[in-house]
């Protein structure tokens, strides 16, 4: 154990998207920093297990995929017999190294001080740092060091929970930890749990070719999406080849001798399969930080309650990224971080915007921003919907994307742009034309006046506009086409 | 010859994308409308020779240099031997087919006659339409109607202009509107004129495995570019293969017996290749249309002068599209022919917004809206840049592209956005973000505080933005990543 502990204006636990970007915007004010992580790799879950990873093997997905459906005669494309899924992600393993350097380079030139290692409170400004060694260096250290930061950055993640009736460690179980470690594409796979990640998932290895059942208690897949845009992604998911078992919990969970594994459900039904991918939710990683030491309380399921400015009930002491929970995204982890460190430093800096786009690498893909049809009933605000389909865009008759549409929602007395839906190719890239105009309070006008490449996506946005104002029968429409 | 001409409230010369427009939106005003079209397939260029049948064939190349890019071990992906152009096409063909469907389906419940057939004017506000027969059609008859219109558009498009010294019938000759008859992928091919048109076919052919020489009288590759992704673009392009012959002329074309062909240049060097594709402008068609009997002049290459509502020396003429020359893109066509259409039926309407985005569909794709460094400097305007590459971005990692970059010009003293150029893949979808932000104008500040979703390229807009407020010392930039 170290004696005097090394001080710093920020301390940051956690090394992902939220802690990065805390590190670099607390050098723009040229404060002393520490990062603290418990892994010798730097990214988080965006990079080494989540986002990258997954986006990546989703890739070789698509291309197999995509190519069938855009019907590209004259070239002939198969998925080599018996290949691993690391074959597939040879590519990502130099991604991850890549962006694994320029974080770490990063980190260098804001003069932060990284320490690999496990933290955890001693006081409300101290943690105690039990030093990880370096697998790839034989001699580096394994002792402790203490930090004291005037401000502190909870920003260590989540990982996925591991519900006790699963037998991990036995036979073909994993989660989104470790479904990548797979060695073939199963030919069977059941997915415990229709949320995000379980979809995205599923989505993928029925691209590569697996028999996929996703398993859901509830009956709506993702019900935050706008209504028509989930029941179009579960068609398109079934027409993929994906069986949805709804309203149904998994009772027990067999390993066959062969490894494979039966699921037995409350329904009376079961379920043999070659791999199970358990999504049954994320846990904030907060256990290991002795937070009462600090006065720090957590909810359920080890979450941080913060307040708008993203303070814990210890004013010094903040938290961003999955560790608080919804909406956990890469994405607005970064923002909730950066808006942390600005208020700490006695800026002033405008909430975060309530715009906050979601996408779900699903295929096909998905992406909102704003309200649902839902949403906007509830509040009793009177709306209207504009909603075209890639099908009747000349880009998307390129593409061969016959599920997509853009549905757009404009409040009906001014015609501003509250509501923006996309599934379908590209849908997490054009969702940012929607947030642009939204951000900016503007009208249907600014699609109607606005002029488009063509071919492209991007113009869907002028003719679901046309359709909106044609479905309201005056004043008359300036009918467009893509 | 018929005797009494039919009357309308707008006579529409041309079926493609303006015309098309301009019907659909006469409709909306409930006014009579004829369209005269000299193919018995509407779209125009946009449809039928150009954008859709040129980006189809460049799907299949960037499915063939994409993958490869991309690394996706595990998936074997090869060029079917002797394959044909036509091969490449069949999917083409059928969305040419749906298109063709879908016009007329949308002409006739606009309630517009469609004529197919030459028109030529008669008077100001008469034109003869020699009917051509229908060729799927035996018994469709090939006599003459006379169609009188309250007003008139003139949207009839360009075709390739083919220079004397190219001998086009013999050998292998080609120009924008044939290059797609070609049997095979040429071993060798040269492009003479290095626009948009002949840049496109290059970079398509190339990833489709010709050896290509791009031959220019000029040393700048598209010189309205901005200089910099001008530059990125011959580096790109050279890197994939094609060789630019830059300040040289064809003095001479030379057809051998084997159909082969050596052209040679006024520099006194010679170059013999397998298929020539001769992209050196374009002329409108106005040749048949008889103007001068509307009073109506034209400019060189046929041009057609309007005002800015679209008139033409004659008040109640309006003319739209390639027609009128630059920069003859489908989208600006078709909002010239909408706002022609709502000012002669005697609306208000705001004049066409200089922030046309122009998208050039090379490989690598580039886009760009608003002024460059070098109009900017023309100008006096003082200003800064913002600039990333893909390859610091994960959804550009993921995607493997390496030239890529997002370029942005904010003016210095208040930070409005004022130009943006992107190099890359999607370059001509994301362009449209920057188009919102233009359209508003939106300052630095929407891009600091948007939250983009990650993994994507449309957050590249955050972190050049990051790199722009840095580039300035102070105030204190919110640096972020992506």
């Amino acid at each position: 154990m170290a004696n005097e502990p090394k001080t710093y204006d920020l301390v940051i636990l956690g090394g992902g998207p939220a802690g990065l970007i805390a590190a670099a915007t607390a050098s723009v004010f040229h404060k002393s920093v520490a990062l603290v992580d418990a892994h010798h790799e730097l990214g988080g879950a965006g990079i080494n297990t989540g986002t990258v990873p997954s986006k990546t093997l989703r890739e070789t997905a698509l291309a197999l995929s995509g190519l069938k459906s855009r019907k590209l005669y004259g070239v002939d494309l198969s998925l080599r017999r018996a290949v691993t899924i690391s074959d597939f992600l040879g590519h990502e393993q130099n991604v991850r190294a890549i962006f694994n350097e320029t974080y770490l380079k990063r980190l260098e030139s804001s003069r932060a001080d990284v320490f690999f290692g496990i933290a955890s409170f001693v006081d409300p400004h101290t943690v105690s740092v039990q030093l990880i060694p370096d697998p790839k260096q034989k001699d580096s250290s394994s002792e402790s060091v203490l930090l004291r930061g005037e401000n502190i950055l909870i920003a260590t993640g989540s990982s996925p929970v591991r519900p006790d009736i699963f037998p991990f460690g036995k036979g073909e179980i994993y989660d989104s930890d470790t479904i990548l470690n797979l060695d073939r594409i199963p030919k069977t796979m059941a997915a415990v749990g229709a949320g995000v990640i379980g979809s995205e998932y599923a989505c993928t290895f029925a691209a590569l070719g697996a028999e996929v059942h996703l398993i859901d208690g509830r009956d709506t897949l993702l019900p935050f999406l706008d209504e028509e845009i989930s029941h179009a992604l579960v068609v398109a998911m079934e027409r993929g080849g994906i069986t949805f078992h709804w309203n149904e919990k998994v009772h027990e969970c067999e390993i066959l001798p062969s490894s494979r594994v039966t699921l037995k459900f409350a329904s009376g039904t079961s379920l043999t399969v070659d791999a199970v991918l358990v999504a049954a939710g994320r846990k904030s990683n907060t256990e290991r930080l002795n937070l009462q030491a600090a006065g720090i309380g957590t909810a359920e399921r080890g979450l941080i309650k913060v307040d708008e400015q993203y303070r814990t009930n210890i004013p010094h002491v903040y938290a961003a990224g999955d560790v608080i929970g919804f909406p956990a995204l890469a994405s607005t982890s970064m923002e909730q971080a950066r808006r942390a460190v600005v208020h700490a430093f006695g800026r002033k800096i405008s909430n975060l915007s309530p715009l906050l786009p979601n996408g779900i690498y699903t295929i096909p893909e998905v992406s909102m921003v704003g309200e649902t049809e839902e949403s906007l009933r509830k509040k009793g605000i009177d709306y209207i919907v504009g909603c075209t389909r890639y099908e009747n865009n000349a880009r998307g008759q390129i593409i061969g994307d016959k599920d997509g549409f853009l549905k757009l929602l404009f409040r009906r007395d001014d015609l501003t742009l509250v509501g923006v839906h996309v599934i379908g190719e590209l849908a997490t890239e054009i969702i940012h034309i929607g947030l642009m105009a939204m951000l900016t309070k503007s009208t249907a006008d600014i699609f109607v006046e606005a002029c488009f490449n063509v071919p492209t996506l991007s113009v869907l946005y002028k003719t679901a506009t046309m359709a909106a104002l044609q479905s309201m029968g005056e004043p008359p429409p300036m009918a467009a086409s893509s």
